[in-house]
C-alpha cells in the first residue's frame, strides 16, 4: 500500500529517495541495498550505491528498480563501512545513465558522492557562475552543480563551513545525503521542503528519506533532521553531530509527500502518514460527507482515506458499508501493450476491476487522494455507472492542484492539470459525478497539525515559497531572498 | 488484491489459467491477451497464445509474465478470431520452456491446441496406454497426453464423441479450452475441481478460469461451465452449444479456489469471491472472535476476511479498530537479494513493515487466509511484539491445511506442511501467538453454500475425491472408480 | 578459415553439425560443447547437447552460438558420459526454438534423442502414414518424424532392426547421431550424401560431422562411417560395433562439403578438404589460366583455390604475385545496420576493403569458390576497377550452380541464381568481369579422386540422386526406387 | 585479416580508434557509425558517437561492439553535419562505461566533445594542478584532463591557441579529434606517436586513426595528420585549415602500429601496411632464413609476414612450400568457457587447429609477428611436434619485446614478458623451438623506411622518447623536457 502506480493511472509522479549510512566494521553495502528497497516507491528509474572503506570509493549505479540494478556480485565488491544510496526519478536533467545518482566527483583534497532529492531553483545562476571559473560540466543535473561548488568550498574551508556556504548559495528545494572520503552526512534544505530523518539500528546510524528504510534495518527512527541542519555520522557508527546551520522562521514541508509521495508506515516531521491519511478521510467527512450505500477507496493510494472517511461516517450513525469495490491487478508492467485507440479509455479496467455485485443498483462513493489530469477520475465514474451504479460521488482528500511543482515533483503541466482553470462543480461535471468535493487547505494543515506558513502548497495556491520565475512568491509568508542570504546561524 | 505472493511468503502457489475466444471478425489475439494479463496471477511462470484463421495456426508461447512474452508484433502475426491462451506455473512436469502452453500438436485430420488447469492422477497410465501404441512424447507433462488421446480418439470419431472419450479415460482435476482446426471448445473434468466460465462479448464468446478475464473484455458472464460439461463456441462468434457429457451425483469444488487462488472480483460457481472472503471472515468472528485493540488483515490475502470479521464484530459491539497496520512493499521481485542466513528470518520485514503507532502497547488480532509452513506467521507475530504489541491472536479464515494437493495446486510437502502433525493449540505455541484460531469446515461451506460433499477438502480433511496412490478416498462421497467409467450421460 | 559467412554475402548457407560421444567415467558435457564449437561454422541458428547418466536424459538447447548457449552451470547440469549434440541452420521446418535439437521424445521402452544433419525427401509420406496411426506431431520437421518411426519400431525390434527398418523407409539425406537410452549410435545415409566420421580420445569414442572436432578433443580420426552404415559406440568407451546395413553401387556424396561447406582442417571421406580446394585452385589454373600481375583470393573461402592456383601458375613459369589485396572486416556482426538503399551496393566494402596499392593500374583476376546470386561478384569485380585495376578477371574453383539443392543446403531459389539461365560468357558480362571461367566437373571429380557417379552433383547439373517432385533424377546412374527397397545388405 | 584476438592468444591488445567528420548536409552519424565499424579492430569495449547540429550536442555511447552499440533509432537522432566517434579498449582509467568516450563536457563558452588515442604520461599532474583551481573530476581518465584543460584554455583564447597552449602542457601520446561546440578539429601529439589521416569524400572531410575507414566511405585519403599539427575541419565539408604548431627533430611513431594493430588496408604515415609486414617478412627471410618443408603463418597476424618470407625464399632458389597448416575457428567469443584448469594448454587449440597433413614427417617454419608472454608459440609448437613435426622453427617478423609500453598499448607486464630478461636463445627452448629468431631493429627501420630516431622503440629497447618515472630515456635521440616547453613553433 505504497502508493498506485500514478504513471499508469496519470496522477503525480513519485521523486528520488536517498540513503546513508555509517556503521562499525560491518559492510555497509546492503544495509544500504534494503534501505533503497523500501524507498523503491521514491524512484524507479534508477538505482546506485557509492560505499568508502577508508582508502577509495566504490560504486555501482545502474538503470532499472534496486532488485534489477544490483547483483550480489555488485554488493561485494562495495566495500566499507560507509556508504550512500539514491533511487531516482527524474526531476531535472536528461533521464538517461549520465543522470544516475549517487553522482562521484574526485577533487583536490579527496572524493565526494552525492544523493539529492529535491530540485533547485536557481541551478543555472551556480552553474554559470563555476563555468565563469573554469569548471567543466558532464550532466545538466542540479547534483553536478552541487557537488562542484561543495568542491570548490572544500578547498578553503573545513567540511562545516563548506556545507554551510553551498547552502547559502543554492536556493530551492533539497534533502542531500553526502560522503567527502569516508565521512557520511546528511542536509535539509532550511524550509524542510523534502523529508530527511536520522535512525539508529545496532552499530550504527543512518540517515534516510523516509523511516520505512530504518524499519527493515530493524532500526529505531532517532528525529527528523531539522530544516537548515547538516548532520554528520561519525565513524565507526558512533553516533553523530548535528549543525544547525539555518534557522528560518518558518518551513515549507510539502504537504503531498503526507498525501500522496511517502509509505504509509513512515514518520514524516513527527507524524505517521498513515494516520494523517486517516484524519484527512475523517476530515473529508465532516467537510462533505455523503450519504451513500457504500464507500469505496480507489486502491491502493486511497485506502486509508476512505477508511478514515467511512469510521466517521459511522460514528455520525450513518450506514454506510465500506468495501473494496475496485480490484487492482498487480502485474500491471511497464511493457503492457495499450488496446489500440478507440479502446483507451477502457484502459483502466485493465488495471482496476469493479466488482459488480458490490456496485449494481446501489448509490457510491468514490475515495481518492488528489486528481491530477482527471482522466482516472473520469474513467472510474463511467466504469461504476457501466456496473450499474444508482449515483456516484467522488471526495478527494487534498485541495484541486491548480499549479505545477517545482520543488521536485512531475505532476504536469499547468495546460494538463484540470483544477487550473475549473471550479470544483465544473470538474465534477467534467468527470460525470453526481457530486464531487475535495478537501479544505485548512484541514490539511489541521490534520498535519502544521501552520499553513509552514507548508509549501505552491501546487494548491499557485503561491510559492520560493522564487520561481513567472510565479508568484507566497506573499503570506516572509521568506529571505535569493543572493541576499543572511539568515544563517551563527557558526 | 488479487493475492499476496506466496511464492515470496511461504504460502501456496497459485496454478494456471485457460481461455479461449471466439469472434466475429475481430482477430482474437489482443482480447486473449487481456483476458490473460487478467488471469495473471495464476501463473506467472509462462504465457502462450494460439490462434487459427481457418487456414493455419500461430503461435506464441515464451517464457515470463503476459506483458515481458508479448509485444506488438507477437500479437500482430497472431492471425484470425479464435484462438485459445494460457499463463503457467507448472503442476507436474519439469519446469522449463517445452512445457510451457497452449501445447500443439499436428495430427492426421488437423490440429490440436491445449491450454490445462489441474491436474490429472491417471496420466502415467494413459501415457503408457498410448506409448504401447507407438506414441512418442516430447515432456512429460499431463497435456501432452490428453492431447495425444483426443488426437487418436479425432482419427476415428466426431468431436464431440472424441472428447467424450477422452474425457472417460483421463481421471482428475481438469479446466481445458481447446483449439481444434478453427473450432474453440472447453471441457469442465466431472467433479468440476477448477473454475472455467462463459463470457459474451460484443462480436462473440469467449470461456476463461475466471469471471475477471470477461470484465477487462467488458462482457458479461453468461454462467459456470457445468461439472462434466463440453460447451462449443460456434464460429464467428455466433454463439455456443453445449454438452453435458457426465453427471456426477457429487462436484467436487476446490473450496481453496474461493479462499486464496481466485481474484475477489472474479464470481466461480455463483458467487462472488469477495464476498465469500467476508463471509468467511464474518464466521470467523462468530466461531472465535476475540476482542483485542485492533484487527489487522496480512495483505493483501487477509483483507477481505479481516473486514468481515471486523464488521461482525462491530455489529456485535465489540469496540475494535480495523487498521492497516502492515504496509506491503509492491516492489518485492524476482532478484530480490536475500540477507545471509543468519538475518533470514528478518526477510519479512522487507515485504510487509509493521507499523509502531498501531501495534505498540496494544493488543492485535491478525487475519489471514491460511497458514502452510508457518514461517510467515511465525516472523508476523515475533514482527508484532518487536514493535510493542501487548498480546498477538491469530485468526484463520480457512481449516488447517494437513495434507497436500493431488489436484494443481503446489502448497507443500507434508513434512513442510505446519499442520500435518500438530493440533491448532501446538501451532499456536510454535508459531508464539497468544491465541490461534482456524474456521470449521462446516462455516466454509456455509459460505460457500455448498454441500460438503461438493467440496474437494483433500487438502483439510487428508481424504481425497480422487484414487491417489497411498491416499484415503473420501469415503463419505459415492464416486465413481477410475477404469471402470460407467457413468457417463447419455450420448 | 573455416568459410566466409556467405548469409552475409550471398552465398550458399552451411547446415548442420552433429556430434556424439560414449566415454569411460568423464562428463560427455564438455567434449560435446568443444566438438560443437569446431563444427560452429555448419550452423549458428541454434545450439544444444543431450546427455545420459544411466538413469535418465539431461538436455540443454537454446538458439544462438554456442558460446552464447551454454553457461558453465548449463554444462554442470548435463551429466553422464555419453551424449549427443548439434548446431543448426534451419533445412526444412519453420526456423524457430521448437525445431533446435538434439530432438528429443520419451516411448514406451525409453528415450531417443536425435540430431540429424541433411534433409528427407519423403519426410511428408512417413509423417502422413504415422499419422494415420495415431501419432501426433509437435513441428513440421524431418528429425520428429524420424524420431516417431524409430520409436515405433523400437516397439517390435531390437536397436539394429529398428535403424535398419527406419533407414528402409526414410528416403532423402541424412547423417545423425542418436541417443537411445544410454546407448549412442551414429548412422548415415546409404548414398553418404553428409559427412560422419569415427574419432577416438584417450577414454573413449566420438561421432561427428568433421574431423575438426576430434582435433580438438585432441583425438584421432579413426575412419569416416560408411555410406548405409550404422556404428554404435560401446558404453564406458570401449570401442564401437559397425553394421554396413545398405550397401549402394554408387554412393552420392555432396562435392560442395569439400569446396565451400566443410573446415579446410576436416578429412573428409578420406580426403584432407585444404588440400582438395588447392587441387582444385591447379586444375582452376590449368584449364583457364590467365596470365595477370595479380592473383588475389575472394577470402576467407578463395584462399586455398588462390593459393593452389599461383603456386601451378608459378610452375608453369608465369610470372604471378599472389597477394591478399581484399581485406575482410572481422568483426561483420548480425546487427549490422545497412546503408539506405541508393548506397546499398557499397555495403560489401564494409567487409571487404580493396588494397588500392596492390590492385591500381594492373591486371587482377579473383579466385573464389562459387558464385550464387552473383551480387557479391558484381560489387567486387566494381570495386577493383574503383580503386583502378586495368582488368579484372574472375576463376571459380567449381561449375556454375544451376539448380536448388534439395540435401539440406540452403543455397538459393532457382529464380535467384544467376547461372540457372546464363552462359558463362552471359554470367561474365552480368558481372562485369573481363573474363570469368568456372572449373569443370571432371576436375572436382578428379580432385576429389571420386568417380563421378559417386558425387550427388544436383546443384551443378540439375540431375540428382534422389526422387525429388518436379525434378530430374540422374538417370547415369542406377538408384534405388522409394518405398521398394529391396537392397539392404543381410542382417 | 586485420589481426588476431590477441586478448585470447595472449598478445598485446589493441586500443582506440578516433574518427571526426564534417559534411554539407548529410547527417554525420552514419558515415561515422561505417568509420568506426571499420576501426572496430582498434577496440572494443565501447563505442560512442557525438554529434552537434548547429544548436545542441547529441551523444550515444555505450559498451560493446559497435554493431550493437547502435540501433537505428540512435542512429536517426544523432542529429547534424559534424561529430566525432570512438571505439575504445582501457588505457588508462577504470574499465567501466563513465569512461566509454567520446567525452562531453559543457562549460563558460560552449561544450566539448574529445576522442583520444594514446596515453598522457603527465595527466596526474595537470589534473593536481586543474584540482588545484577547483576542478572535480568523474573519472580517473586522461580525456577529462585534456578536456578540462583546453575548456579552461579556451576562457581566455581562441581554439587554436588554446589548443597549442594545452598541447604545451600535455605530455606523452595522443591523437585526438575534438568537437568544440559545431566544430571537428583533430590533434597529432608532437612526436606523431600514434596514426591519425585526413581523408575526402564527396560532399566534405574526415579525420581518422587509420585510412581503412576512410575506404568504407568511398574516400580518398589526403595525407596524414603531421605529429604536432592542428587540423580543423570547415563547415558544410568545405575543406580543411591545418596548424603546424609543434615541429621537433623527431618523431617517436609507434613501430607496432605497423606490425601488428593497425589494418593491413591502411596506409600510415605513407606506408601500406601489408607492403611493410611483407618487406618485414622478406627481410626476416635475408636476416635468419632457414630450410624448411613447409612455411606456415600463425593466422591472422602472420600471413603477410609469411608470404613476404616465403616469396623471398623462393627467390633465393629454396624449395619450400607456403602453406595455411593452422587453421583458425572464426567463432571464438567472449563467452567461450574455458577446459578446466589441466587443460587449459590445450586451449590454443580450439582457436588454431594444425593440419596433419601438412605437418606430419616434414620441417616446419612458423612466422608470427611478435612473442608477447610467450604462451602461445609454446602451445603451437607443441601442437606442431604433437601432429607429427620433424622439426618446428619460428620466425617472427619483430624484435623481442623486452620492456612494456607506456604510449598506451596494454602488452604485459614486465615480469610477463618472456623477453625481458631471456636470450632469443633461451626463449627458443623456453618455448621448445629447434630455432628461434627474431627480426633486428635495423630491418624494421628499413622497412618502415625510416631513421631509428624517429620511431618509438621503447618496448624492444627499454629506452622511450618520453620521461616515465622508473624508465630509462632515449639517450640516442633529444627530446624535450617536459615542463619546460620552448619547442613551439611560432604562432
Amino acid at each position: 500500500m505504497t502508493g498506485r502506480d500514478h504513471r499508469d493511472l496519470g496522477g503525480p509522479t513519485e521523486k528520488c529517495g536517498v540513503v546513508g549510512v555509517s556503521l562499525d566494521e560491518r559492510a555497509a553495502a546492503r544495509p544500504l541495498y534494503y534501505a533503497l528497497y523500501a524507498l523503491q516507491h521514491r524512484g524507479q528509474e534508477s538505482a546506485g550505491i557509492v560505499t568508502h572503506d577508508g582508502f577509495q570509493q566504490h560504486s555501482h549505479v545502474e538503470m532499472g528498480l534496486v532488485g534489477d540494478a544490483f547483483g550480489e556480485d555488485d554488493l561485494d565488491q562495495l566495500n566499507g563501512p560507509v556508504g550512500i544510496g539514491h533511487v531516482r526519478y527524474p526531476t531535472a536533467g536528461s533521464v538517461n545513465a549520465c543522470c544516475a545518482q549517487p553522482f562521484s566527483v574526485s577533487f583536490k583534497s579527496g572524493s565526494l558522492g552525492l544523493s539529492h532529492n529535491g530540485n533547485l531553483v536557481n541551478a543555472d545562476e551556480i552553474r554559470d557562475e563555476l563555468a565563469g571559473l573554469g569548471h567543466a560540466f558532464t550532466s545538466d543535473g542540479d547534483t553536478e552543480v552541487i557537488a562542484h561548488d561543495l568542491a570548490r568550498n572544500l578547498l578553503e574551508e573545513d567540511l562545516v563551513r563548506a556545507v554551510k556556504r553551498t547552502m547559502s548559495r543554492i536556493h530551492g528545494s533539497y534533502s542531500l545525503t553526502i560522503m567527502h572520503d569516508d565521512t557520511v552526512l546528511g542536509v535539509r534544505d532550511p524550509e524542510g521542503n523534502r523529508p530527511l530523518c536520522i535512525g539508529e539500528v545496532d552499530d550504527g546510524y543512518l540517515l534516510a528519506s523516509e523511516s520505512a528504510a530504518i524499519d527493515v534495518l530493524d532500526g529505531e527512527l532517532v528525529r527528523d533532521v531539522e530544516p537548515g541542519e547538516l548532520v554528520i555520522l561519525r565513524p565507526d557508527g558512533e553516533g553523530f553531530d548535528a549543525y544547525q546551520l539555518f534557522d528560518r522562521e518558518n518551513s515549507a514541508h510539502c504537504f503531498f509527500e503526507h498525501v500522496y509521495f511517502a509509505r504509509p508506515d513512515s514518520t514524516i516531521d513527527d507524524q505517521l502518514v498513515y494516520d494523517v491519511r486517516r484524519d484527512l478521510g475523517r476530515a473529508l467527512w465532516a467537510e462533505s460527507g455523503v450519504d451513500t450505500d457504500v464507500v469505496m477507496p480507489v486502491p491502493d493510494s486511497g485506502r486509508a482515506f476512505a477508511s478514515g472517511y467511512a469510521d466517521a461516517a459511522g460514528e455520525d450513525g450513518a450506514d454506510v458499508e465500506f468495501a473494496e469495490g475496485l480490484m487492482k491487478n498487480r502485474y500491471v508492467g511497464r511493457t503492457f501493450i495499450m488496446p489500440t485507440q478507440d479502446a483507451r479509455e477502457r484502459a483502466v479496467r485493465l488495471k482496476l476491476n469493479p466488482i459488480k455485485d458490490i456496485v449494481q443498483d446501489r448509490t457510491v462513493t468514490l475515495i481518492d487522494d488528489s486528481i491530477v489530469r482527471g482522466t482516472t477520475s473520469t474513467q472510474l465514474v463511467q466504469l461504476m455507472r457501466d456496473v450499474g451504479a444508482e449515483a456516484v460521488h467522488v471526495r478527494i482528500g487534498a485541495p484541486p492542484i491548480v499549479a505545477p511543482c517545482y520543488m521536485g515533483i512531475d505532476m504536469a503541466s499547468r495546460e494538463e492539470l484540470i483544477a487550473a482553470d475549473r471550479t470544483t462543480e465544473e470538474i465534477g461535471e467534467e468527470i460525470s459525478a453526481d457530486s464531487l468535493e475535495y478537501l479544505s487547505i485548512e484541514s490539511v494543515a489541521g490534520a498535519l497539525d502544521q501552520s499553513r506558513a509552514d507548508l509549501c502548497l505552491g501546487c494548491v495556491t499557485g503561491e510559492y515559497p520560493y522564487d520561481i520565475d513567472g510565479e508568484t512568491t507566497d506573499r503570506d509568508v516572509e521568506r529571505p531572498t535569493i543572493g541576499s542570504e543572511p539568515a544563517a546561524a551563527d557558526d
